[in-house]
């Protein structure tokens, strides 16, 4: 069983509970402490924990025992991003963005977190011929690499994501990530995979597992899901079984030893709740998971048999 | 349990056990008696049952118990088809469609069965500019109308698909279907809904069960499975699991009384086995249907509530 | 050339020019108004136009000559709609839905317009066993039933989508529409066609403009533009020129006479000059119509000819 | 005005002209000559071009002055590939696909070409649970890695897709060839940007061009459209204009100097008159790339104006 849940505070935010800014979220890290095998959050930087609130968030999870798994830079909300934050062609927007990751790693140190995810949710452009895309890669190299310098031995999971707010975006897809990794050359740089987004993408979740195990670089996860088109960020389990669970199967496999982090939109459920059913959930997949017939499977693998290997998995899955 | 259960004949086709000529369907008719559960196949003419093979194919369903589900008239292979069947332009094609209508039709009836399914595969168009669609539907609906006319007291049930061959399909939808039957003014004319086909439509396939039933119109139902965007035609319970189960028990709760047909693409994989395989899903599904908490489910959808419908759906599909 | 051309006011809030409250419509009126070709507006009830602004409104229309094409009740945004307005199990949401359809269609007369868009926007589900279909479908035509019968003579348009908010919308596709209609027995309700969201229905839009036709309920259309997956709601002719053109060309060929209507998101753009290179660009256009060889393109079609009919097409939309 | 214009020699049996046979390559070859402005053909190996018909096809090239723009190995019809070619469990499989790579690289250098467009078509798998992925790029490495070590100074682009005909395949990106290529650490395996491809890819395919051309690695393209989800392989300029004429910009500025080669499915038509036409729309963007106010462009580029650059675009594509 994965030891290390996580749920992404905002998650906590589509609810009549709480409202979203920095002033709720010790409350919401009380709250989260209430979800039976959850153990950390993350945050983000600054529109939920800043120099302001720090003290008090700190010792709410103290208190509580939640841990800060990551601290993300906000390169979104600020209308100064809306046409890009290290990809803008506003200096001062580029220059803010670069802050923003700074002191996201900054504060994260002080938590005790070695993590960042970053969502650089409006790199990228919306029409053809809007931008210069060799300039757009550049930007986009210079300030996480910036970034990334300043935070060595840091790790910085970049959750890409096909579209949406943008058009399209520049860090798309897991293999993207990896390429744009290798432009940087650090090794700090990788992949923070949501599942709703490599599906987004076109993906099937566990290759991109695979694909990041390759290079070393996965560093992060989100589990939720989707119908395949846009990003609705549907609680797990409510689309993808198959998936999910071999999504799970190859977390373990890979001996991934990051945080299993939950990220939905409850729209207007409550969201603990909502927690609560994805790890119970989460639990019965793992389960499936283990009821697996891995020798059959290796077996129906080693020629590709779908017979072999649909029945070995349903199987597991149905529990029967 | 579903104690009517089929498998389209062309399924048995992707494999090297058996050409796809009329002269191998009396051997695939013998082989489809041995899937456990089975008990009918649906059949295409003139290409697998036709005048010539008629009494074998006959012989062979006496001595096996399988039943002709539904003798399909094959608009769309022969290369008179290649731009409409029914909707061509060219006027021998159009007749040629009429007619093996009807005679798919006469020879449903030698063979004791009251359904077609009709897939008018070539019926649309590719590129933008490329008809007029205003006489596109009148063809449409002079040829089909023609047929259901002759076949009256038969039941027609058209197999809607997005695209494939066509770049855009005329009967693309469950609405469209629908509309058309009404168009049509007869009542012999109505849905055969191919899970995989809703799924392109973009539509939920039990939301399609029940809009069919609304106007008495759902005729017959096929299952597979598919990822989204392109009818991979694969074996059921592979990527929606929640979905199919919704699918069953929505069948269930309109009191559907229609075969439920299996069809798939095996890839080279062993036909028979593969819907062996697909029977044992589609009971663990049954099964699944028959843990579903239908009171709580009812109170649950009283609301909308998703935690607790995804709950209940989940605890049901996973058996604990 | 069109002469009726009007703008969704809504489009002018994605700007940091105004708000988006009701005191601003006034003034966005009279920006509407220096738009070169624009005509008409349209607007929402009660977010817009209400009781409370309504001399203003209908003074700054009467100064600047600008026509209040339609009133669009407001059945999405209030959070007693976020699950369902018509189609909500809360019967005070289905209320206040038929309240604001109803005055909606008196401030409409108050206008002099005879029409309303509708965008069922929160009405269907985001999950599978979510709700019953069959009763949702039974309140969706209860509910703008009433709105129907209550506003005889009004045409109403109902603006269908695929998703978005909603996981899966109940009015979805043009056929959808046009079935519902049926269900309706009335025959003031019909389509308002979107471009964008009959792309995201993987439509042809020209084909609905057509089939929407042929039941006499073409009533209403806005032109923009997306990728096919999401609803950007870009500028027209950004991604389908072809597709675009012979939506125009069909909106002409089946005389359409009621407004065309433009709906975008500026993404902070300056609104108003996003709307003066829309009217250029439709200008453009409808040249490119003007150009077409109808004599060879309705030959073309007449074999489903694609090497004529998209040279004749290319050769008009490039003006060479 | 591209100089060096090609065809996929396959594009021309879409069509009752000739068979799709080795036989028919010599009548092939002298057909394409007549297409104005054409120069060369890819050729697949050993389906269309071999050691028996060598000499004739070259005899014809010489009397036609038809280039081989690339010899094409055939991984994917044989059977043998059906689970895959270079990453199949079978080693004859393999085996077979290495040697008709090095054999198709031997034959180019006969035929005088320095390049091969490699589609490894059935490298992946359809079904989760189908295959262990780490082990499936181990082979892929090994395969394509043999074959380009071999092929040294010959050029491998590697014409990659999302999926038709497996579910998923390996190569399905710009980006994961790119990081493959890395993988590799040989400097002659990179891309061959498909039109068509890209836009299944849900990539900007300008965008890819760019990519491509940072890492030196844009070696291929080919011309053709499609609506977006299935690979229609329909003929240029026919849904996405602005994107079309957005590439051939980007392939002019990045100063692309191979072969634009256009590859698409007549559909019954005549794929000879269809080339004719592709070139002569190719030639009218080429124009309109002309028109574009190229300083206007980057101006507005330089801040992401969507207003200004659509202008432009639309002003220089309509021609007015």
């Amino acid at each position: 069983m994965f030891s290390k849940l996580a749920i992404g505070l905002w998650s906590l935010d589509s609810s009549h509970y709480w409202g979203s800014s920095a002033e709720d979220t010790p409350a919401k890290i009380v709250a989260a402490s209430k979800i039976e095998g959850l153990g950390g959050v993350e945050v983000v930087y600054p529109t939920q924990v800043n120099e302001k609130n720090f003290n008090k968030v700190r010792d709410r999870c103290q208190d509580t025992g939640i841990k800060i798994v990551s601290v993300n830079p906000n390169v979104w909300s600020d209308g100064i991003f809306s046409k890009g934050a290290f990809t803008s062609h506003d200096p001062a927007a580029r220059k803010k963005a670069v802050e923003y990751g700074k002191a996201a790693y900054d504060m994260a140190k002080e938590f005790g977190s070695s993590y960042m995810c970053l969502w650089p949710g409006e790199d990228g452009f919306d029409y053809p011929f809007q931008d210069d895309y060799e300039e757009l890669w550049n930007r986009e190299i210079e300030g996480i690499g910036e970034v990334a310098r300043y935070a060595k031995g840091h790790r910085i999971g970049i959750e890409y994501k096909l579209r949406e707010p943008r058009g399209r975006m520049a860090l798309d897809s897991a293999s993207t990530v990896l390429l744009f990794s290798r432009w940087l050359g650090t090794d700090n740089v990788g992949i923070h995979l949501d599942f709703g987004h490599s599906l987004l993408a076109k993906e099937n979740p566990s290759e991109s597992v695979v694909k990041a195990s390759r290079e070393g670089k996965l560093f992060g996860v989100h589990l939720n899901d989707n119908y395949g088109s846009t990003d609705e960020d549907m609680l797990p389990q409510s689309v993808h079984h198959l998936e999910t669970m071999e999504f799970i199967y190859h977390l373990k496999k890979v001996k991934y030893d990051g945080w299993v982090s939950f990220e939905f939109n409850a729209r207007g459920e409550d969201p603990i709740e909502a927690c609560s059913v994805s790890v119970r959930n989460l639990r019965r997949l793992e389960k499936a998971v283990e009821r697996l017939d891995q020798k059959a499977l290796r077996e129906a693998q080693s020629t590709q048999s779908v017979l072999q290997s649909l029945e070995i998995a349903n199987a597991a899955l149905l529990g029967q």
